[in-house]
């Protein structure tokens, strides 16, 4: 009649990490059809046809968004696009979501409204059909399940395990200025709850803002690969920061990695920004998360293909296991990375 | 900064069905990969082998479970269950789910254990593989979202929108008592509130409590239908209630329907715990629902087929539209079928 034991962990001692290993460890593959399960941004199945790529993401109100700085639409953007992004950082394209909602009463017939109208600009933008989902009330607060399914050719798919001591370790994008918008809005919200009739002035601050708000998935970078047949040998997301999803592609490959932070992409507003909050713009970087861009690696042989792309940095370089992962700093220092993970619990 | 709008409409004017379909009115299928969407148990998607059968549902603490009296292990083979008997409603397999989880800081990591090991049984009864999810804390309580994918081929999918008048409706078991038992437990739980120390006898309610508890998908009922050759014409899973079902199929068919009360199974223990709490058992078996029976219609040429099948009942007859959707009570009398549908909000 409790979830009460005698033997009782904590969850905060196990993290997300922690917690996944532990679901995951009990959890073998029994089908012939399931091709890649728990431990990558998808999973790849075998329905006869071409490889299909599933994903799926839980996002909680208090937890994962906040609807004082959150408009409905905004947040309904945000979360097809965080599910988009794992799809593509498999080297895949998105084609199909389901959307599910718990929801209390407090929200309003209008409120549901413009979360579906973000969830369609997201489809539409993105060339993707919602094809299912479930509501349901809840009695507190806003909760959204989306799945996200898509495909590309068996040999198209990229893990995060196949990179190589040699490979070329490259991001689609600037980092750390999710983080700083996310920082802008948080401090926003303790001025406006301490008085209501301040006017936020925000306009110099649109970049990190949007950046949070609402990011988008590097669908182009994927078709960019197809059209040039490019084939990074390793890939990723970044949502929990540089650091950690950096971590995540050196266990599942068995390397090491080295990052040049004078080569780290960061935003001049987000270097702003940081030296503003007292904080070290590589930090933000490394640590923020919820950028969204693609973290990948490819052969020495590709750089060439690389350099031609479009808003693509080349960061660092893929090493051996034996020389873990670092930071090479700009004063010429050499800095263990850790994995700051997810502590939400 | 707030969902309270000028024009604020509650969602409880809506209800569940309404929302459902002002969101499918604003989603159109652009793909043409994607076959079905929103309006079956399922969709139906094509990526180029056998169609992909997609479902997924939503599990609220407070709204969908209650963990006084639902163990957790049993409430994680429900929330697997429901998913793979909306796939066995379009006549498919199911194959693979993915499940994520928002859960508060009360519940231990020994907890979680006792969840997965009930998602891991169905997984093991019905051999599906988990192939990814989510977990992620929550400010108060637990949420399971589950997806299920599953495939058959495309010339043996089962729509709700197939019936014609003269169809067989049958059911795959007998209904109304996982609504008893549910109602059982609930009178127990005010026991236990009123008096701790009390003892619940349950030893005589074991079926209703395990139907209510422990439910199966109808997946026996497709391989039957797969290995005799048997396409049902419609199908549905009865998870709102028999009523409220046969709606569905009759609006997606543009039929009406009658069932023969008499013909309707009841358990002896659903009869007699009916009569217990002064409740027509007729009434439960109509609007209790969470039965995961299969609900389904045969064309009259396929009657003897249907007639070897081990526990299916024939209950009715689909009609013309004209005639609406009727009970046919023992008495002689034919009365109208409404829908009661949901209303958590």
């Amino acid at each position: 009649m409790d979830d009460q034991k005698i033997n009782r962990t904590d969850i905060g001692e196990l993290g997300e990490f922690g917690l996944i290993d532990r679901i995951s460890s009990r959890f073998k593959l029994n089908r012939k059809d399931s091709l890649t399960g728990i431990g990558d941004d998808a999973a790849v199945l075998d329905y006869g046809g071409a490889p299909v790529i599933v994903t799926t993401d839980l996002l909680v109100e208090g937890i994962h968004f906040d609807l004082m700085y959150q408009p409905l639409k905004h947040l309904g953007y945000k979360a097809v696009i965080v599910n988009l992004s794992d799809i593509c950082a498999m080297n895949a394209i998105p084609k199909h979501i389901t959307v599910s909602i718990a929801i209390s009463n407090r929200f309003s017939v209008e409120a549901i409204d413009e979360l579906y109208e973000g969830i369609g600009m997201a489809c539409n933008a993105y060339d993707v059909d919602l094809i299912g989902g479930d509501t349901t009330s809840s009695p507190k607060g806003l909760t959204i399940s989306i799945t996200a399914i898509g495909s590309v050719a068996a040999d198209r798919i990229v893990y995060r395990s196949g990179a190589k001591p040699g490979d070329i370790l490259c991001v689609t994008g600037d980092l750390g200025a999710a983080y700083l918008g996310l920082q802008i809005l948080e401090r926003e919200k303790q001025v406006y709850l301490a008085a209501p009739d301040m006017q936020p002035e925000l306009s110099d601050k649109k970049y990190l803002i949007g950046r949070q708000l609402k990011p988008e998935a590097r669908l182009e970078s994927v078709r960019y690969f197809e059209k040039t047949g490019l084939l990074p040998t390793a890939m990723i997301d970044i949502s929990d920061g540089l650091a950690s999803d950096l971590m995540h592609i050196c266990k599942a490959s068995g390397t090491g990695a080295f990052i040049e932070e004078a080569h780290v992409p960061i935003h001049d507003e987000a270097r702003t920004q940081a030296m503003e909050f007292r904080m070290d713009p590589i930090t933000c970087a490394l640590n923020g998360g919820e950028d969204y861009e693609l973290l990948f690696t490819v052969s020495p042989k590709d750089l060439e293909k690389v350099r031609f792309m479009d808003s693509v940095y080349i960061i660092g370089e893929i090493t051996p296991k034996s020389d873990g992962v670092t930071l090479h700093t700009s004063g010429g220092q050499i800095l263990p990375i850790t994995a700051q993970g997810w502590k939400h619990f």
